[in-house]
């Protein structure tokens, strides 16, 4: 068995963090271990390439109970939790690729002849897509886990270029109401916390980005006290975010104020040249969305006097007006950096969605376009049902009587 | 001009309204101000069952000023501002039949002859579908403001008898995320106050339905200091509930700790006879969701042993079982009954797509199916943008490199 | 019987009122049904001067059927609820004087001899003291219910001018920590919805001091969506207001970004001609503190042009400048002018301090000094503990080993 | 120079923490550069027995230049940052003794014969009465950081056993608002969420205690989506947290509910065996308040199958009953033990208030009592100006004309 990781010797680690997680990840286990028994996979190859974390772990081992053979990379170079890779390697046998080559990881996964892609910001589709077309007969189908990779994939799918058919896992409702809100919003400030130890509690608070992983973000950053300011470029959101009750203004004008900046857009050089002008000194900058493109560090060290390694995840940057800002994770994800990304509970769900996409790519093998789909509602509401019942929750159900009222239209004002 | 309504001499009082609402309403005004100069609604009828409100009042002159002819007739037994109907009979030579005959005004609006309809709870629709066929050919589209209303009619599309072409205005951003959410949170929560004048804070508060009249409704009660108890009949919403920090349980289980009681689901009984049996005593119950069908009062009257009307919007309910409950409004929309209904800053979005929905109609004869549409996104981005300048309110643009990153696919993980 | 109210024949729909508020009073009456047999008020006469509220009449009931001799006067022009006035005199024989005459009207109860005066802003004692020197005599003591009554009696007991004792039942924390808390924060927010129907969320709500009110009134403000700046004059409360997430600024910087601002502060020209001069246009401003003195209006008409009343409790003022601002209830107590006040559920535990205050200082007879006295601790709990208990909320006891070891100090880190 | 610290080899990473906290600490540092001037310490022993954080080796060294022979301890095994100790003793020539051997060290505190104590709990003090009552004659007087720790200090004075005067630096206003509440409310959080990377939203987060650490978590808990419930033994404190929207509860009822409970009490056995006998399934419990003694771990062992850590500070004990339940940092100071203790910025106002103690105390020397005494009021209000002016707010100034009006009595109601 091939594999590239750090150390294999700190496995004993790992297991003990994905039994943690594991805890807490009650859907995707149920679910898991009715596949174990009916191995939908047989003689499917997955190839993944996400966040190396305790939470993935038990996807990885619940697909490869499930029947799959399964291959992971690291769809992040810093995301990458190495005891927990060294547990799938030494006591799964599932292969992992997951120190700096990055793209030669991404070649590793594609290697194995993948079935089934399972993409955590599309890096897998478009290498894929870039380098190897030929290997696209053999994709029964793609899972994608971001908005970002979401968007990547409309852009080819629109542009006719897609080769098999994907199913944005992120568009479930299961998926990105909760991961991209609930877990977004605590991890990025979790890594906010951890890298500075700074008191947010009146601190002014800039949020470039007000969808799903920006709202679940503000909600927070305002739940642990910060005045928080919302920058957008979508007016209907950009109201959203006034009508929530924050302020909202451009980056350059925010940034003037910011005790604390962090982007999740999904777009290049959010916060760039302009705003470094005029920045307010000491300010602490960090990314929360995928790629490390959003802070324009490039333009940022054209202005830099020196650099300087504070914390484990801080760097200063001394400007030469005389101005100091830091940078949280070298810009890159810092719910991943500087924590440990989104807690097990809520990515149950989302990883419950992506085992049932791959379910739904085999079953419906041949009938699904070249595009980006999503999954039946049905699902979505079985999850969300499963969830509650894992929790203790109970609701109510429609009587008859509800259900003929709620589908006819005869019954008006009286 | 024939007309029906209480007093057509608080015409005075009424157009203070209207002006106080028009302040609020700087959308609607600037659209307004076009159209009366190029008078897109010459020669068409428009019939509207609206809530006879000062901000209805300011959509019915800125359709008049555009060219139109105009209808109203109002959507609910109790919402009509007497006054205001005064006003837009007498100032404006606008036709308003609101008094409580509530049928035979829908049918004086249909008598009319409209050539486009505008629904709040699709009423107006169903009686022309269900009584005067007949008229459907002239009508070259329909308008439809209310969640319910929509739903209504999508039954009707999806059973085939609808008969022309329908714009779900509430289904528009700017609509439905603002209305239905800051709207409608407010206003409930203004109208039980007035009718009660009973803090808030520390009360248990359930609210039935967590859609977006819901999700504001559960916002405000919190924000007023309330324990907010969530019932929903789908898990996904359930579970959303949940991670907003609400408890979520079955109704009847709700209503035994209950001190306020408010639904919002747009169905029947949904406080019904079970909850009744073991409700909390002194228990205040409304309503906010569009029909008067939510609360069972039907069944709520059996188990009763005396009713007596308290305050004004308050009737109290002495159970043969001891209790006591105490029901708002008379079961109707409360924010309507006991208060003005949604502040005129959120209804300028609502009736800015109610205008433009108007021209889009007009535009589009003869190319629209006779079923449920949405307004283009780039008109409800019109909107947002338009209310955003009115609000002084400046927000960020994509630069062209930025808007090239967002629809391309090639940039990924460095 | 002398009485002087608007109308007597209102007295049955102020006896609903008044049956209305005691079911949210159950402390008052508990307290009220014990006093009732042992009669601990014989012999004894009360002249209060009390907003005359539905809660202020059980207030009154109950000092009456606990032997007192009762007389009220209205400490508000504005506040007066004439339907409770008019069942005090007609169904309790309570004397009442609640015109527009003030001064007269305190003058009537100070006719009466009381032997203890209940004040709420402290114009009682400062009459008596002004021009009635003589009367002092005969006074055991009096009550206060408001911050600025407290401040003002400070003021006279620290220039020794004060002739008797007086229970600040203001400070009880059962009274400030919730009245002026939680009522204030809705009854003002009620106050400002009821009178002007205008949405908060997304707006810039100014609220001048950071007190109990003020912390009441921005935790309201936000729970309704707005976005909420704070101005003060002490830094620690700056700094409170700060970290508790709001904007801090003086009031003529915030003057000119409001869309409404409210003043709590117990102070003169809080807004004042600096502030008019730059102010946002369409600023709605009003007072919940308790005199109409926060906001300078004689200064506002020198630069205004016209006004006009718009709706009940809003006058719109046309500046020299070309800008509009709305004034609420004539600058008076917003939440009593154009709503109803606190809600019972606070005044029960306040009135609750004053019936107790008023035993209190019978059974301490000439044993007070002639300053401003607190009532026991214990009083303070007892009434929280009864609150409790009808609230049906069951709380922790501390074990005999946690209460020696919480009155210790031996035992220490381990 | 005598000390005992883990490694004095960590100074490097020690002094780059150091300064990292101090940018937060500008009041702190303000006053220190004033002292190193002026030297008011010279010739005075301060004995510290602190938490060894960045945060108070700031403090030291500004007691050092400001004159002082200062001598630290540690105040908890658990909370010391051993770099930070190196670099004390490295850089700064500071005694600091911080290893296991707990009163060993406070020992050799009291071996430097202090003349000023500074205590985090009081066992500084303690100790000394307890043991070296002779040394007393030498001190000039004490200060206290926390409740726990005033709370003894007021139980000895109370006995009549006090042999200096304390200053209750936890009793300033800019302390205990503060650091209380935004310090112990955000660390608290941070520290249970890195020991478990468990998701707060959606959860049931039992708070016991709520005097203002117990607030600062609640909001904080609440901030983070948590269902958050309250238990206490006043019933005032019990009422407020019922009207901030929390539920009210005793702890065993809490428990069976919760999936986190967390202890700010300052008293023993607050989590105790009638607690887990009916405990939740996966409960994780932790404490913040001063002692390891709110979790009544003894009981906790005697109903254990048994033990196994599974994370850094996480240690879950199965229980005889089948259920499982994690402790959290050993039940001690879980801000302390898993995070980092407060942010910086909270504690430069608390540690402005122990240098001006300090200060205070000397300038006193001779006319205090043997009590607890809290610092004047303006130096409170001094520190509050100097934070608010570093972070760049500006409030108002009250006129001469609104002094005079404040300091009145004579002007009523007009």
């Amino acid at each position: 068995m091939r594999y590239d990781i750090k150390d294999v010797n700190s496995a004993k680690k790992g297991m003990v963090k994905i039994e943690w997680a594991k805890k807490d990840m009650p859907v995707l286990s149920g679910i898991a271990s009715v596949f174990k028994k009916s191995k939908p996979f047989k003689n499917i190859a997955v190839g993944a390439c996400l966040h190396v974390t305790a939470e993935t772990a038990n996807l990885m081992i619940a697909l490869k109970e499930g029947g799959a053979k399964v291959g992971l990379c690291a769809s992040n170079p810093l995301s990458t939790q190495n005891d927990v890779a060294a547990a799938l390697v030494k006591n799964f046998k599932i292969p992992v690729f997951a120190k700096k080559e990055y793209f030669a990881h991404l070649r590793k996964v594609l290697d194995m002849r993948p079935n089934i892609t399972m993409d955590d910001g599309a890096d897998l589709v478009s290498e894929l897509h870039a380098f190897r077309k030929s290997q696209a007969k053999k994709i029964l189908g793609g899972t994608e886990e971001t908005t970002t990779g979401v968007s990547r994939l409309k852009s080819m799918a629109k542009e006719g270029t897609l080769l098999f058919p994907v199913v944005a896992v992120n568009d479930s409702m299961t998926k990105h109401f909760f991961d991209n809100r609930y877990g977004t919003g605590q991890s990025t400030l979790d890594g906010i916390i951890r890298a500075t130890n700074k008191l947010i509690a009146g601190s002014v608070f800039i949020i470039a980005g007000y969808g799903w992983c920006g709202k679940g973000l503000a909600m927070r950053a305002r739940g642990m006290g910060a005045n928080v300011v919302v920058t957008e470029i979508d007016p209907v959101k950009a109201i959203e975010a006034l009508m929530d009750g924050f302020r909202v203004m451009p980056m350059a004008e925010a940034g003037k104020i910011a005790d604390f900046i962090c982007t999740v857009t999904g777009n290049i050089k959010v916060v760039g040249l302009e705003t470094f002008k005029n920045i307010k000194d000491g300010c602490v900058i960090s990314n929360s969305g995928h790629f490390d493109v959003e802070i324009d560090l490039p333009a940022l060290r054209k202005i830099t006097k020196s650099r300087k390694v504070l914390r484990d995840f801080v760097e200063s940057y001394e400007l030469k007006s005389g101005k100091t800002v830091f940078i949280l994770a070298g810009g890159r994800l810092v719910n991943l950096g500087s924590a440990e990304g989104h807690p097990a509970s809520v990515m149950d769900m989302s990883f419950a969605n992506q085992i049932l996409a791959v379910k739904f790519i085999l079953e419906n093998k041949g009938r699904l376009s070249n595009s980006v789909h999503l999954l039946p509602e049905i699902l979505d509401k079985k999850i969300a049902a499963l969830k509650l019942c894992n929790l203790g929750i109970k609701i109510d159900t429609l009587s008859e009587r509800q259900k003929k009222y709620i589908s006819g239209w005869r019954n008006g004002t009286k």
